[in-house]
C-alpha cells in the first residue's frame, strides 16, 4: 500500500478542513466549547524526538524546520519525516512534530501496527507505561528504540477555564459523544488540562475512519466514567 | 504496505479466536444472547459475486472452492481471491465469499478506500443505494463495475427468536455497547432478522481496530435510536 499517499491525503484533507473551520470562525474561543462542542483532531501516525535521537537520525545539532503550526499553541509539524520499520513492514514519510521532548515517542494506529508487525500498548504517553520496540530510520542514521512505540489513548486537551466550564479535572476519564452519521459514544477518554492547551479532542486515524470523523467535527462530554 | 500480510494476519487471528470461542463453548445458542451478549464479527474487506461476474473473472461456469465456513449458516469464504484497483492504488488478495448473489458487492473499510482513492457510501448493501466504481481483476479477466463498492453499515444479524428476546425488529436502528478497554457505544446499528441468521454483530476492520475488538468479543443492545 502506498502509505505515503494515504498519509498525504489525510494531511491535506485535515489542513483544508482546519482552514475552512478557522476561516468560517467555527473554532470556538477558549471556554465556549460547552456551547459549541469540542473540535476533533485526527492524529495521523507521527513521532516526537528527544535531542539525542534527532542528532542520531539527522546529524549533530540539527534543527527541525516548521511545515505548519498545529492547533495546540507552540506545537509544529516539521518538514522532516522518517521511516518506521517493524518485524513485518515499514512505513515511510512519518512526520516529526516538535518542539523536542525529553523522551522519544512514536504514535501509530492499530492498522499501522498490524502492518509493522508489532502490537504497542494504548498509552497516554511513554511516561505512563512501557511502549513497544521500533526502528526509526533517518537520513543520517537509524535507531532501535526498545520502548518508544505506543498507540495514543484518546484524550481531550483543554485550558483550566474550559475544564471549569465542563466540570472536569486533569486526568479524569469521561464518556464523549461524537457527531456524524457513524455516531458513537467513546468511553474512557482522558482529560488533559493545562494553560498551554486549547480545547481539542485527539483521536487516531482508525478511530477517525471508523466514525467518519475528521478535523473540525465536534465532540461533547456526556458523562464521567 | 503489504496488504496481503495484513489481511492474512487478521484472517488467522480471527480464525484462532473463532476456534477458541467455539471450543470453549462460548458461542451462545440461538436466543440466549440477551444473557451472553452478541458475538462480534470483524469483516475484513471482501466481495460477493454474481454468476456473470464470476464467469468474467474466473472463466465460464467456474465453481468457487470453500476455504472455510463462516459463522452465518450456509456462508463460506472461498479459496479464490481477486485484486481491487482504484484511481490511487490496488489491494491484492481480497477474498470472495459465497454463495453467489444477484448483484456483485465489494465491501471495504474507509482506510482501504483511502488507499484505493475512492470514497464509497456507507450502505447495508448495494440494493440500498448507489455504490462507488471499482475495478476487479481476476485470473481470467477484469471488470469495471460503476456502483459495486460500498463500506458496509454496521449491523446485527439475528434469528426471529433472538429478535423477540431483545425486543427488536428487522431494519430497526439501535445503539450497541461493545466491551473492551477501548469501550464505546455505537449508534445507528441496523438489525437484520432472518431464520437463516445466527446472532452476530458485523463491523469492519476500522471499527474493530479503533475499539480493539476482534471476533468473539461481545456487544449488547442498550437503546433504540
Amino acid at each position: 500500500m502506498r502509505v505515503d499517499d494515504q498519509a498525504l491525503v489525510q494531511l491535506i484533507t485535515e489542513e483544508v478542513l482546519r482552514y475552512l473551520a478557522s476561516s468560517n470562525g467555527q473554532r470556538a474561543p477558549e471556554g465556549d466549547t460547552v456551547q459549541t462542542g469540542i473540535p476533533i483532531g485526527v492524529s495521523v501516525r507521527h513521532l516526537h524526538l528527544c535531542r539525542a535521537d534527532l542528532d542520531a537520525l539527522f546529524g549533530k545539532g540539527y534543527e527541525l524546520k516548521p511545515l505548519r503550526e498545529l492547533y495546540q499553541p507552540g506545537q509544529f509539524a516539521a518538514q522532516e519525516t522518517v521511516t518506521l520499520v517493524g518485524p513485518k513492514g515499514a512505513i515511510t514519510g512519518v512526520r516529526i512534530l516538535f518542539p523536542l521532548r525529553k523522551k522519544t515517542q512514536v504514535e501509530v494506529a492499530r492498522t499501522d501496527a498490524i502492518h509493522l508487525g508489532v502490537m504497542p500498548p494504548v498509552l497516554l504517553s511513554v511516561h505512563d507505561g512501557v511502549g513497544a520496540p521500533i526502528t526509526i530510520v533517518g537520513p543520517q542514521g537509524s535507531l532501535y528504540l526498545p520502548d518508544a512505540l505506543i498507540r495514543a489513548k484518546r484524550h481531550i486537551h483543554m485550558s483550566p477555564r474550559d475544564a471549569e466550564q465542563w466540570g472536569v479535572r486533569d486526568r479524569e476519564h469521561v464518556t464523549v459523544e461524537v457527531e456524524g452519521d457513524q455516531g458513537a459514544l467513546l468511553k474512557d477518554v482522558i482529560i488533559r488540562v493545562s494553560p498551554e492547551y486549547r480545547a481539542e479532542m485527539h483521536i487516531d486515524t482508525d478511530e477517525g475512519n471508523a466514525m467518519d470523523l475528521c478535523c473540525g467535527q465536534r465532540a461533547w462530554i456526556v458523562a464521567k466514567d
